[in-house]
């Protein structure tokens, strides 16, 4: 357990402080995106103090995302700004009803750009089984894909539909859609409509954790950044789940926003 | 920037192996909740590893939220059910317009207590006084206050309302409960309605980061825990901003959900 950190007067210790000002330059705009922050001699000498108080000066700003590491280089200031995704806006129908992406609306400044697009077969586990109404192994389509903004990898998104049906309407163009890599205009939700199963409620589940190292790597992720897990459940009428998505997220390149009425 | 780690032959590394079995024990309940976990020297002696990779594996359970470790004592399994927090449905009229505190709704099972509970006049910052639409330094009145889950501290708000909406109505008994550490039953929204000001919409932005020392030290947080930062607006007729919140929880204790309609 921590404590609250302050020097035996009371004021903040000198790290935090030091931490602050150089905050303040970034927050001001004196150092700049990508810019070098001073090292640990330069703020060793500028403020007269060990190597570990201008270590920990550094850490805080790494911590709090303002900047980050780079092996050999120094510490550099990042500002991505963060992509903001609309929950309750960006699944309404008037969008994938018109076909669009969900993802187009995301800061429509920014394009999505996907990779790692991969269709599959599966056996449900466990937890997918339960949330789709399914027994533990009946089959699934398994569609995943990693999202990318300005070449940076911020998402990776495992979407889960039963696979009976799709078998149910296998003659069905909307149904060989489902299971291709291009699903056509307004996404799966749009061809899971045409099949006469509207998604109508959906259910979004945040959790935050440290990431496991396989996210790290998949997600380009900067030491001390954690992840939003974001699990989406789709249902269409009478309460049927007609699809599940286990969304990870960069943390720090994310802010979620759901609006709703009182 | 991390890379996928895996052992010359392609299998997952030694550490990860370790981290997995223990993980499945903890899962299967064998090491139940406050259990200590077998130390570094148990695990270089039963599997035969070096201390470096018995304390890697260890931090992986670290880093996942499912153990702690306490200083000159060892590593527990802490297994605290989230508090599953319900965005729309919370907020809902029927729920403030009965008589319940929001937080009432909140696990109906556990209860929250409040410590810390401070209600003083303040000058409003740049941020909060855009998002009430004030001019910046314009007089708010600020109610901070800790909540805490079976003795656990999960979370910090920090709630900020236009003063001249309640010197406006000084002789009214709602103004004044407002400024009240006690605001009666429904809390503040009941007594904004009062006032002929209910909250119609509400927007929560949600962002994560790793704490400042502060944060760390109010929300008890074991090392490598990040936060939940919820930003909320409300917002009574005419898109008139009458509260805004900033709520930080402690990441590993809450399961936020939001649903919505399509």
């Amino acid at each position: 357990m921590n404590v609250v950190p302050t020097s035996e007067n009371g004021s903040p210790p000198v790290y935090r402080e030091i931490a602050e000002e150089i905050r303040a330059l970034i927050r001001s705009g004196q150092y700049a995106d990508g810019d070098r922050l001073p090292g640990e001699n330069t703020i060793m000498e500028s403020h007269g103090v060990a190597r570990a108080t201008a270590r920990q000066a550094l850490s805080v700003l790494i911590n709090e995302g303002l900047a980050v590491a780079v092996r050999g280089s120094g510490i550099y200031v990042r500002l991505f700004r963060p992509v903001r995704r609309h929950g309750a806006r960006r699944l309404s129908k008037e969008l994938w009803g018109n076909g669009r992406a969900i993802w187009q609306t995301d800061g429509a400044d920014r394009a999505y750009r996907v990779d790692d697009l991969r269709v599959e077969e599966a056996a449900a586990r466990e937890h997918v089984a339960r949330v789709l109404d399914l027994e533990e192994g009946a089959g699934v389509l398994r569609r995943s894909r990693r999202y990318l903004v300005e070449d940076r990898p911020v998402q990776t998104a495992v979407s889960f539909l039963p696979l009976a049906l799709l078998v149910e309407h296998a003659d069905h163009p909307a149904a060989r859609s489902i299971r291709s890599q291009d699903t056509g205009p307004g996404g799966i939700y749009a061809r899971l409509s045409e099949l006469g199963m509207a998604p109508v409620h959906f259910t979004e589940e945040i959790r935050v954790r440290m990431p496991t190292p396989e996210e790290s790597g998949e997600l380009h992720l900067a030491a001390g950044t954690p992840v939003l897990e974001v699990a989406r459940t789709a249902l269409a009428s009478e309460h049927r789940p007609v699809e599940f998505n286990q969304i990870t997220m960069d943390g720090s390149a994310y802010v979620l926003q759901y609006d709703f009425e009182a």
